[in-house]
């Protein structure tokens, strides 16, 4: 090493110490014939003190030195009791420029706001800035801490292939020509959930890995095209072992970095419940105001757009207070969501005002506030039409109401397991005829035990056996009890519609294993990107990946991607025919 | 969990316990009335007894089955010291097969030679095999084991991405279309080395990765298109430093797993040592027969084919007694590998035999055995020459001498540093004229100090400062002190003859990032494939893999790759127009 000690970890002990310590120049003070550096390397800083002004004349902002002399203690009344090192400084004797920096695009230390973009193009100085540094680190405790559970718990780290085959995902695939085989491609895996459950059939029984996913979507905000799970699959277990596992996993990474301990067991949450109370199926439970289901209330409604198979309502404490611009906003905030607005009343000491009121009927209006626990001064929301989009529509509602009033408590921590999720949903044509179905998870998620026979005759009703974590509103894991029995996945198979050839054409290897005794497994996968962005406190998965791309996938520093020669192209064998695919129909 | 006990953990201590187990069928004894069958898991197997044979009747090999019995001790005379559970059996009361196994392409029982093809396209039963698993096993292990070195170090664990641009790595990029940039492609990564030294830059001091790297070769045998890497970057640090952790990381990991002791410091060898000696930058010293440089000795030779620049010899013991066939086979073993053949003598108790022998003078004649070391009985290999391509083959001609005069060890291991390699190495033309000058490592390396300012007057030269540790004559791993001074890079793109326009273009975010105060860094990369390789005493990177691809990146198991739909190719965006990159100079 070309220095004795980090700069973060000098202290009053070391004091009439030579040391020399190798890093930036962070901030600088000239006070007449005295120059004071912070010199910071990734253990913190220290004040180093130039007493020849020929020393330090040419050190500026980020240059890399290494500077070499003696620990004092600083002079009384000079300590700064917020620095680890704010007792002591170093007196400079000797200094080296180890390399000299260039005018910042932006500054290093202090808390400047930056454009996003400069902060991309420039990572490696974006990443030299406390926050972004101490996000990076976050993440890397934690997955040391994953490691630590998994290997404690018996798991085989096994690493899975990222150039394969297509999965059934329900994404789109990022393929990549291969050379030696013209006219043919890989596809980057969208999921290890095949290989996972091919290890199953293996025999490992319980494998792990921190596993990179490639999903080719279409611009959302907060999404990169590469991501990374906690990828986790177990033999021989019920619910109860994966949810174990996951609290175990998610408690010691909490109380680690955090020294949060987690409430285990999780409370746990059916799939009807949370959209009933919370229109979400990952509810953050911060904060109350849940959904209230009017439609026995107004079953004998005249109000026509009260004429629904669900009505519900959800309250804006204080909101009956809002400006008419406040409201008009909520209207056009629902119309962004696809709705066609957002019927309201708002609670007076004398009655109700909105322009929903007059349509009421003298009952319906008397009996509003206790149905829905709305106090004067609040406003009620309402969302009629088929549940499910109406209750989408509260549940949002709730939330936005979450933020408007400062409602959600920043400091907790609210984890709980949603489960029992419908394992089929419909799928409608353009004119929103149901047409069949489709798997709320993956076709391989089995049902729940008591529908294991019958699932395919009620395919609206089933149950999933399927689990996820939600933490502070986000779905930061989730997985299922897969099948493994043939007969019942051609079950699921035949809800689904999808005939014999094509499961053979998309995942025919793994029918072709479950011949070979397959063991009943189960797993689970977290978003470890959104994990790391909890932990870190961050409001974009983009603060704990080191090198993130925006959401076109454009990566500023590096210019990816890029055009490509005609002679890669040529090489890559891009354009070689081919036969041509059956097309998945 | 569906079970109580795991099969390989039962002992004479669960004596009259109910326990239920779950597992395969591995091995089926019928003995008239009762069945022994043995029960296998992750954990091993236990015997399990069937009194009625109705119970075991339909219990097939690799059924997964699910058992609840009785432990007891095994009558007298029926215990197997060589099982675990050798000492008890379980005594069957309940059974239910979970799943049942079609007829097996391969047994799982057993040392049945399988071909390679049947193993990977039924690589999940495969796995079930004793030897596979345990690979797979032991791969794990080293991971944890590298995790936890590294994290008692400080270096934080940091992805790099996998879909970026073009890194200059010498062999050929995956390429991905961008269906969102149409006519804009990433670049799979070669390595993280850009990124790692990025990391440096961004101020994090020690970095660590299990990285995915992906290259798009040619075939060669026991290379896949991705393989993994623990890839490693510190900064403020020399070589020493980094061999330090490399020789604690993999110190840690042989003891841990194989209970062997890394005699460390892991000895020295200069480059052109090893070649010197070995004809090897990879020498395997688990045997002795080093080359004898005779250049000198021939020096005044009127033998046409001993005028040479280079002139070198290695001896095969006893290998005089070889039958002309044997002989012969030499020939085309040098042929196969480009030579014009292997001179050579045989040492007889009454002077020299063979061909080349009457070319030589009596006073070459007569000293030959002395200056090479060779004894009655022995064969002596000649290569004539330039030194380089010279001592490749004598090297290559002592690995085959050592295999096949069964002179290598093969439960030792041979752990060695080789540095002090050259930075250039010539580039030739069709006529083999010298054309310029490649960097044997890459355009990063660092000169070594003493080459620090002048390496670019003697390119032939100069050493770089860099280091390979060697592991039975395979190279495990490798790596270097970096360039973080721009001028110091620019003179190296001179010798190597790239253009400013060429280097921006490759890497000039790099370059633009080394302008704000990079620290001396350097770091390391091992080739984990290969690691576990040995770790597992496997024969091929393949039986660490959990889904291997065949030398032309098939995967017999998904059938990857496969053609793509038209649908797919346009949604991809594989031929949108694009403006043509500027050819790669």
């Amino acid at each position: 090493m070309i220095r004795t000690h980090e700069a973060g970890t000098l202290r009053k002990e070391h004091e009439g110490q030579q040391v020399t310590l190798a890093g930036w120049v962070a901030r600088r003070r000239d006070h007449g014939g005295v120059v004071f550096i912070d010199v910071r390397d990734a253990s913190g800083s220290a004040q180093v003190v130039f007493r020849e002004e020929d020393h330090a004349h040419d050190l500026r902002s980020e240059y890399c030195v290494k500077v070499t002399g003696e620990v004092r203690v600083r002079p009384e009344g000079n300590e700064n009791p917020e620095l680890p090192t704010g007792q002591i400084e170093v007196v400079a004797s000797e200094v080296e420029v180890l390399s000299e920096a260039a005018p910042l695009p932006f500054p290093i230390e202090g808390n400047t706001e930056v454009s996003e973009e400069a902060r991309l193009k420039y990572r490696y100085l974006d990443i030299r800035r406390q926050q972004i540094a101490q996000s990076l680190r976050i993440r890397s405790q934690a997955t040391y801490l994953a490691n630590e559970v998994m290997r404690e718990r018996g798991f085989v780290y096994v690493e899975t292939p990222n150039l394969t085959r297509s999965t059934p995902e329900g994404a789109r695939d990022f393929l990549v020509p291969v050379r030696l085989q013209p006219g043919n491609w890989y596809a980057l895996p969208q999921s290890p959930q095949l290989f996972k459950q091919l290890l199953m059939v293996s025999g490992l029984e319980r494998y792990y890995q921190l596993a990179r996913c490639f999903r080719d979507e279409d611009l959302r905000a907060d999404r990169q095209p590469e991501f990374t799970q906690i990828d986790i699959e177990m033999s021989f277990v019920d619910q109860d072992d994966v949810i174990e596992l996951g609290e175990a996993l998610i408690g010691r990474i909490w109380k680690e970095t955090l020294g949060y301990e987690l409430p285990t067991p999780l409370p746990r949450m059916t799939y009807a419940d949370a959209m009933a109370r919370y229109g979400s199926d990952k509810p953050d439970l911060r904060f109350g105001v849940e959904l209230v289901d009017l439609t026995e209330y107004f079953s004998g409604t005249t109000f026509r757009v009260f004429q629904a198979p669900y009505i519900g309502a959800v309250v804006m404490p204080g909101g009956a207070s809002q400006t008419r611009k406040e409201l008009d906003g909520w209207q056009d905030w629902a119309k962004a969501r696809g709705a066609r607005g957002l019927a309201y009343v708002l609670v007076q000491e004398d009655g109700l005002g909105g322009p929903v009121a007059k349509n009421l009927s003298e009952t319906e209006i008397a009996g509003l506030a206790e149905a829905t626990g709305a106090k004067p001064g609040d406003a009620i929301f309402f969302a009629a039409g088929a549940a499910g989009p109406s209750r989408d529509l509260l549940g949002a509602a709730r939330l936005e109401i979450g933020r408007r009033c400062d409602l959600i408590d920043e400091s907790q921590w609210s984890f709980l397991w949603v489960v029992d999720a419908p394992m089929f949903e419909p799928v409608f044509d353009e004119v929103g005829r149901e047409t069949g179905w489709t798997a709320v998870h993956h076709p391989f998620t089995g049902p729940k035990p008591e529908w294991a026979d019958n699932f395919q005759d009620h395919p609206g009703e089933a149950l999933a056996y399927a689990y996820d974590m939600v933490c502070n509103g986000m779905e930061i894991g989730g997985g299922s009890i897969r099948i493994h029995r043939a007969e019942m996945q051609q079950r699921v198979f035949d809800v689904l519609g999808i005939s014999k050839e094509e499961a053979e054409s998309k995942f025919g290897f793994l029918l072709e294993a479950f011949k070979y005794g397959p063991p009943p497994h189960g797993g689970i996968a977290y978003g470890w990107d959104r994990v790391c962005m909890l932990l870190a406190g961050g409001e974009s998965i983009r603060d704990v990946i080191a090198f993130p791309k925006t959401a076109s996938g454009f990566d500023p520093l590096t210019g990816a991607p890029t055009p490509i020669t005609g002679a890669q192209r040529k090489e890559a064998g891009v354009d070689a025919k081919q036969k041509e695919a059956k097309p998945a129909t």
